[in-house]
C-alpha cells in the first residue's frame, strides 16, 4: 500500500480505482530525473540545516544505489506503491532505514513531479534539438550534392516556375531551423526550478532554493509556489512546438511519398527505408515517409490533449495532471524516432535528375517569364499576364507547349513576341538563373544560402 | 527479418527505420482477433477449394497452438518480425512447416488488419456498453436511495430553482443512455467483414466471403475492396463516441470534485476511491473524479488524432494507418477504467442530505415561483419578472432572503404579494413538487422516470 | 438594454463586457427556429390555459409579423438586446403591447435555445443528407460512364493491382453512404423537444409538452429538464459526423489534386471549378479540391472545439454554451458548400482513359497474379511471393517490367513460369476481371455494385 | 469576373464553386495590411527601376485613395472579384487607369497574402501583448489591495495550506507573464518579409527586397522563396500561443465562477460584468468568467484547425491555405475581447475577506505544520506525516478540527504534541507567515514579488 495514504487513509484503494490510480507503469520513465531531483533536495536540506550532512550523504548514497538497481534492471516496480516517487522512496527506506523517511521533508509530490517534468522536458528537448540539427545537416548535404538538379517549383501541385532541387531542399531546411529555434525558446523558458514550492504554499523550512536550483542547472527557482505546482504551460508549449515540427516533417513526408510514386519518379528511397507488401511481391513502399506523416497526426492529438487537460483546472495541483505524462512522452518519442529515420532516409535517397529535368518541359513553365518580357517592352503586367494566358489557352487546345506555337501566332498577340529572343526567354534552364534575387533559385543565390545555413546550424544550439 | 520483405527487399531495414517501423509492441494487443480472423480465413480457403480440408485443419490446429502459447505467456514476440501478423504467421510456420505458408493465400495484411480492428472495436465496444450499463445502474440505485433529498438546481453554478438530488442524478443517466445508444449504432455500422478485399483490389481466388463473414459473426462482407482496406471511419466514429462519453464522465467528475469540497460538502466519497497527500497529512482528495476528467482530455486527443491521421490519405491503404492503433486502444482502455472506477465511487458515495437541504435556504430560489404567482394574478410574465427582480435587489441590499422582506414592502410592489399565500409560494420544499410536469423534479415524476429507466437499461443492449 | 437583466440588474453592462456578451451577430442565424419555437410555445400556453386563445392568436400574429420583417430585411437587430431571443421578444412587444410579455411564461432562454439548436441541426442535417445524396449520385454517374476505364489500384501511392476507375469511384460512394447513415442516426437521436424544461428544473405551469413537441415535429419531449437544458452531445455528435464527412471529402479532394497534376494527368477538371494564378499566366489550379481539403481541417477544429467546450461544465446551463454556435454553424456551412461544389466538379470532370490505362503498363502490376499462378501449381503462397519478389528485383535492375524478362529466366525460378500461359497472367486487362469475387473490380461485380447503390441512394433518407 | 483568371480561364466559375472560392467577406479584414504592402511594393518597383518614380507615386496616390474609401465605408466589396487583393487592385485600376496594372509586376498573391498575414499577426500580436499587460496590471492592483486577505491554498479543490489571496493572484500573474513572453517570441520570429518571393520561385525582376522589408519594418527579407510562400508555422505558433493564453484565462475564469458561487462566496463581481436570467428573477450570473472559458475552447479548436490544415500540404502554396484566415482572426478577436472584459471584471471585483478568512478554520489546514513541528523534534517526516494523518482521522470521526482534539490525546501520539506551543503551530494566520521562503505566501515575500512584477511589466514589451 502506498505510504502516501499515510495515517489519514489507512486502507487500500478499491481494485477498479487502483487501475485508474496507479501510474508507475508510465511515470517510471522519469526515474533518472526523480533521483537527480531527490539528490539535490537532500543536499539542500542539509544546506538549510534541516537534516545533517551525514543524513544527506546517507540519502545520496541510497538514492545512487536505487539508480544503479534501476539502471541494471534489478528494480521491482510495485504498482501498489502508485508512482515513480513512492516506489523510489520506499526502496530508499528499505536500503537506508528511517533516515529515508527524512527525504520528503519540506517537499511534496507536487513540486517533485513538476521538477521531474521540467528536467525531462529539458533533456528530451535538447536531444530533439540535436536530432533536428542532424536532419538539417542531411538536407544540406543533399542540397550541395544536387545543386545542379533543375526541376519545376509547384503551386497547387501544378508546375509553376523553373527552379532547382537544392532550392526546394533549402525550404525544408528553413522550416526546421525555425523548429529548432522554437524548441530552444521553450527550453529556456521552462528551465526554472519548482522545488521548494511544496504542495502548493511552500513550506516553513528555510530551504536553500537558489542553491538547489543551481545544482540542477536550472536558471533560477520559480517565483510563486502555487504557479510552480499548478502550471503546465511548459508542456503545452513544448507539445505545440513538437506538433508544428511534426507538421513540417509530415510535409516533407508528403513530398517523399509523392516523389516516390511511379508518376513522379523523382526519388528512389534506399531499400532499407522501405517495405514490401505481404501480398503484392513487386511492392517497394515509402513507409518511412508515411509513418512520419502518421506520427505527426499523433503529435497534434497530444498537443490538443494537453491543452484540454489544463483548460478548466482551478489552482493549485489537481490530479488530472497525472494524465499529462503519456502525451508528452509520446510526443517526444515520436519526434525523435521520426527525425532519426528521416535523417537516414534523406541522406541515402537517390534523386532522379533526369525525371526532374524532364518535368520542366511540359506545363508552360516560362509563361511568367514571357509576361515579364512583355513588361520589359512596356506592357503593364496585368495586360501581359492576360495576353500570355490567352496564348497558353491556345497552346493547350493545340496540345502543344507555349514555345511550340508558331512565331507568327505569337507575334500576332504582341509584336515583341515575334522576336527570336523569345526562345531564350522560354528556356527553363536559363529561366532558373534569371531568378537571381535574394531568396531565389538562381545557382549563386542557393550557393550563398547553403553556406549561410551551414554556419548557422553548426553554431551551438543552446 | 520480416518475411513480408520477401524477395523484393532481401535485406533488413535500417536501425533507425526499424524503431519507426516495428509495431508489434503495440499491435500484439490484437492477437486474439488476428488468430480468430486467420482461422476463419483458413476455413474459407478450404471452402473455396484453394487449399484442402486437411491443410485447413492443420492451419487451424497450428493457430490454436499459437493462441495457447500467447495466452500462457510463452510466446516470444520478435520486433524483427514487425507486427502481430508476421509474428503469428512465422510461428505458425515453425509449428506446421510449409503449409503455414499457405495461410496468406488470397489475403493481405491490409484486409487482415482491417478485420482485426473491426473485431477488436466490436469486442471492446460491447464491453464498454456493458460498463456504461453498470454505471447507469449504480446511478439509478442512488437516484432511488436519495429520492427525498432536495437540493437546488444550479445554472451558471448559481442556485437557480428548487430540485431534488434524484432528478439531478437522472440527468447523468440520460447522458449515459445516449452514449450507450451512440456506441451501439457505431458497433452495428462497423460490423462488416473486410476479408477478401486483399491488398486493395481483391484477389483472383474465388473466396467464400459470405461464409467467412458469418464465421466471424459479421453481418455481411464489405462491398468494395478499396473502401474495405483504406477506410477507418469506423475508428473515427468510435473514438468520437468515446470522446463524447468522456465529456459526460468528465462533467460527472467535475460535479463530484465540486461537491466534495468543504464549501459544498454535498458528497463524501469512500476512502477507497480517494487518496491523501505526500506532504499534507489531513488530505482526502477526490482523485477518482479528477482522474476521470483527465482521461477525458486524452479521449478528445485520441479522436482528434484519428481524424487528422486519415484526413489527407489517398486510397487505398497507406502506412500512416499503422498509427491508428495507439489512439483507439488508449481510448477504449481509458473509457473502461473510468467507467468501472466511477461505478464503484458512485455506488459507495454518501450524500449529505443536510447540506443539500440547507442550500435551498439562501439564494432566493423561489423567485421564479413568485413571478409565476403574479402571472396567476394576471401580470404578464415579463413585468412580473421585473418586479420580483427589483425585490431581490432590495433583499440583497438588506442582506436578507426574499421571504424575509416585510409583507408591506412586498405588497407595495403588487397588492397580491401581501397575500399570506405568498409564504407558501416561497417554501422550497413545496416548490419542488409544484414542478410536476413531464421531465420535472416533482417526486412522482422522478419515480416514473426511474422506473422507465430501469426498464430501458435492463433491455438487451445490442 | 436587455430586458433580461430585469429588475435585478437595472444598469447596463460594461462596454468591454458588452462586446463579449452580445451574441446576436451570430445567433440571429437561428431566427426561423426561434420564431417557430415561440409560436408552438404560445399555442401550448393556450392549450394549458395559462393564456387565452385570443392572447395566443395575438402572439402568433405578432411573431409572424416579426418573421416577415426579418425575411424582408427590414428588421433592425440591436446588439444592446443581446441575442436573437431578446431581439425578437422586444420587437414582438413593440408590435403587440403587453401581451408580448406573456410569451416567455413558463419558459427560459435555456430551453428556448436548446430547442432552436435542435430544430436548426435537424434542418441543416437534412439539407446535408440531401447534398450528400446529390454527390453520391454524381459519383454514380461517373462510375457508370467510366465502367470500362481500367487503372491501377494504389497502396502507399504505389501502383498495386489492376483495377478500374468505376471501382475506385464506388469506394468514394461507400464512404459517403456511411456518412449519410451516421448523420441520419444523429438527426433521429436529437429529434426531441426541450421546451418545458425551463431554466433547469421545469416550471410550475402545467405545460402541454407532448402537444408542443408534436407541433414542432419532434418525436417526443425530452425526459429530464436538467439534461434538456445542459446537454449538447447532439452538437458534439453532429460535429463529429461532419468532421468524418470532411475527412472523406478531403480524401476525395486529395485524389483530385493528385490526379490533376501533370505527372498523373488522370483528370481534367472543368475550367469553371478551377482558378488561375495572379502571376503565372499558364496556371489552371484544382482549387475546388484544395478548398475542400482546407474546409475539412476547419471541420475537425469545430468538432474539437465543441468537445472541449462541454468537457468541464457542471450542470445545468452555463454561459460557456453561447460559444457553441459559431463552430456548428461553420461546420454545416462548410460541409454544404463543399458538397455542392464537389458535386459539380465531379459531374463535369473529364477522366483521361489513356493515361489511366497507360499507368497499368509499368509497376509489375500483375506480380500478385504471378504468385497466385504459382499457388495454383502447388507452391505455398509465401514461397511464391518470395520467388516473384526476386524476379521483380531482377527486372528492376534491368530496368524492365516483369513480363519483359526472358522466358528462360522466368522458368529458372519455377518450371511453370516458362509456360506461355504466363503472358496471359501478366496481362493487366485480364487481371482486372480475374478479380471477380464480391467486392472486387471485375466488370460484372462493379455493374452489380452500381445497381445496388442506385437503389439504396434513391430510397428515402429519413 | 476576377482578373486573376486572366486569359487562361476567360469564363466565370460555377455558382457553387463561387461560394466556396470567394473569400473577400473574410479576408477584407486584411485591407490595411494589403494596402500597406502594396505601397511598399510599388516604391520597391521604382527603386529597382521596374517602373518609374512617377508611376510609383501614381500607384501610391491611388492606393491611398482606396484606403480612404474603405476607411470611410464607401468601398463596395465585390464577391466576384474573389478576395481582398483583387478587389483593391481592380479599384486601383479604375482610379489610376492602366498604370494600376503595373502594381502586380514581380509579385503574386502568394507572397502578397503571406506579407499581409505577417503584418496582421504582428499588429494584433502587439495589441494582445498590450492587453495582457493591462490584465496583469489589474491583477497586481488587486494583489496590492488584498495583501492582508488570508485564505486557504487548495489542491484537488480541497483546502490544503494557509495562504493569502495576493499570493494566489500573483500565480495568475506569473502565467500571464509567460504568455506575454511567448507571444513576443512569436512576433519576433515572424517579423520577416516574404515580398519578392513571387508565386513560389521568386521573379526575374531585380527587386529591392531589403529596402521593401525595411519600409514595412520587418527585420529582414525571408531567405527562401518557396518557404516564404508555403509556410504558415508563424500562424500555428501564434495560434498555439493564444490557445495557451486561453487556457490560462479559462483557469482564472473557472476560479471566478467557483468563487462567485453561494457556497464559496469569495468574490462578488460587479453588476456590469454579470447578467440575470430570462426566467429566474433573482439570478446574478458570472457570465464574464463563463464566456472567457467558452472562448478558450474555441481558441483550442483554432490552433488544432491550423495544425491540421498545414499537415499534409506539399510545397509551395496550396489553396487550402485560404482557410487559415478564419481561425487566426477568431483566435485574436477572442483573446482580445476576453482580456479586456476580464481586466474590467477583476479590477472591479470585490473579494469577501471574511469568507476567505473563515475558510481557514475548517479543513485541518495546519496539519503539515504539525508534522513539520514533529520533524523539528527529531521525527523523520514520513513518520510524522503518518502520525498526524492518524490524528486527523480521529478528529474527523469526532467531527472536530485537529486543534480541537484534547491535549492528552495529542500527547499520546507524541509527547511533544502535548506542548502548548502546538496551539501556535495550529494557528493559520501564523502559519501563512511561517512560509517565508522565496516563492512562499509570507507577507514580506509577496510584497517583494509584487514590486518585482511591477518593474517587469512596466518594462517595454517588444
Amino acid at each position: 500500500m502506498s505510504v502516501a495514504r499515510g495515517g489519514r487513509l489507512p486502507g487500500a484503494v478499491d481494485a477498479a480505482m487502483a487501475r485508474l490510480n496507479t501510474s508507475v507503469d508510465i511515470d517510471c520513465e522519469l526515474w533518472r530525473e526523480d533521483i537527480m531531483g531527490s539528490i539535490a533536495h537532500a543536499r539542500g536540506l542539509a544546506l538549510a540545516h534541516v537534516i545533517t550532512e551525514e543524513e544527506a550523504a546517507e540519502l545520496v548514497r541510497g538514492l545512487t544505489e536505487v539508480a544503479g538497481e534501476i539502471e541494471r534492471g534489478e528494480f521491482a516496480w510495485d504498482p501498489a506503491r502508485e508512482d515513480v516517487h513512492m516506489n523510489i522512496e520506499a526502496r530508499l527506506t528499505e536500503l537506508c532505514g528511517p533516515v529515508g523517511g527524512k527525504l520528503h521533508t519540506g517537499r511534496s509530490r507536487n513540486d517533485q513531479i513538476a521538477t521531474d517534468l521540467r528536467l525531462y522536458a529539458r533533456r528530451r528537448g535538447r536531444e530533439t534539438v540535436a536530432a533536428i540539427t542532424e536532419l538539417g545537416s542531411a538536407i544540406l548535404g543533399q542540397a550541395e550534392a544536387e545543386l545542379d538538379t533543375v526541376m519545376p517549383a509547384y503551386t497547387h501541385l501544378q508546375r509553376g516556375q523553373p527552379s532547382r532541387l537544392s532550392h526546394h531542399l533549402m525550404a525544408w531546411q528553413e522550416m526546421l531551423w525555425r523548429d529548432r529555434q522554437r524548441l530552444e525558446d521553450a527550453i529556456t523558458r521552462l528551465n526554472e526550478c519548482p522545488l521548494g514550492a511544496g504542495a502548493v504554499a511552500g513550506t516553513g523550512f528555510p530551504l536553500a532554493r537558489e542553491a538547489v536550483a543551481e545544482m540542477l542547472e536550472f536558471a533560477r527557482p520559480m517565483r510563486n509556489s502555487i504557479d510552480a505546482t499548478a502550471s503546465r504551460d511548459f508542456l503545452m508549449e513544448v507539445a505545440s512546438t513538437l506538433a508544428i515540427l511534426g507538421v513540417h516533417l509530415s510535409r516533407i513526408g508528403e513530398e517523399l511519398v509523392l516523389w516516390s510514386s511511379q508518376e513522379f519518379g523523382f526519388v528512389n528511397l534506399a531499400d532499407t527505408f522501405t517495405t514490401s507488401s505481404s501480398m503484392m511481391p513487386q511492392k517497394k513502399n515509402p513507409d518511412v515517409a508515411e509513418l512520419v506523416r502518421g506520427k505527426s497526426a499523433l503529435a497534434i492529438g497530444a498537443a490538443t490533449a494537453l491543452l484540454v487537460l489544463e483548460k478548466s483546472l482551478c489552482l493549485g495541483y489537481g490530479r488530472d495532471l497525472q494524465e499529462d505524462k503519456r502525451p508528452i512522452f509520446d510526443a517526444f518519442d515520436g519526434a525523435l524516432v521520426c527525425l532519426r529515420a528521416l535523417t537516414g532516409a534523406i541522406a541515402t535517397a537517390r534523386f532522379s535528375r533526369e525525371r526532374m529535368r524532364a518535368a520542366l518541359d511540359r506545363g508552360h513553365l516560362c509563361a511568367t517569364d514571357l509576361a515579364d518580357f512583355l513588361v520589359g517592352k512596356g506592357t503593364p503586367f496585368r495586360a501581359a499576364h492576360h495576353a500570355v494566358g490567352g496564348l497558353v489557352r491556345l497552346a493547350e487546345e493545340r496540345g502543344v507547349e507555349l514555345g511550340e506555337l508558331p512565331a507568327d501566332e505569337l507575334g500576332a498577340v504582341h509584336p515583341s513576341l515575334g522576336d527570336p529572343e523569345v526562345r531564350r526567354v522560354l528556356d527553363p534552364a536559363q529561366a532558373v538563373d534569371r531568378r537571381g534575387l535574394l531568396g531565389g533559385p538562381a545557382r549563386s543565390r542557393v550557393v550563398e544560402a547553403i553556406a549561410a545555413a551551414r554556419r548557422a546550424w553548426s553554431a551551438d544550439g543552446s
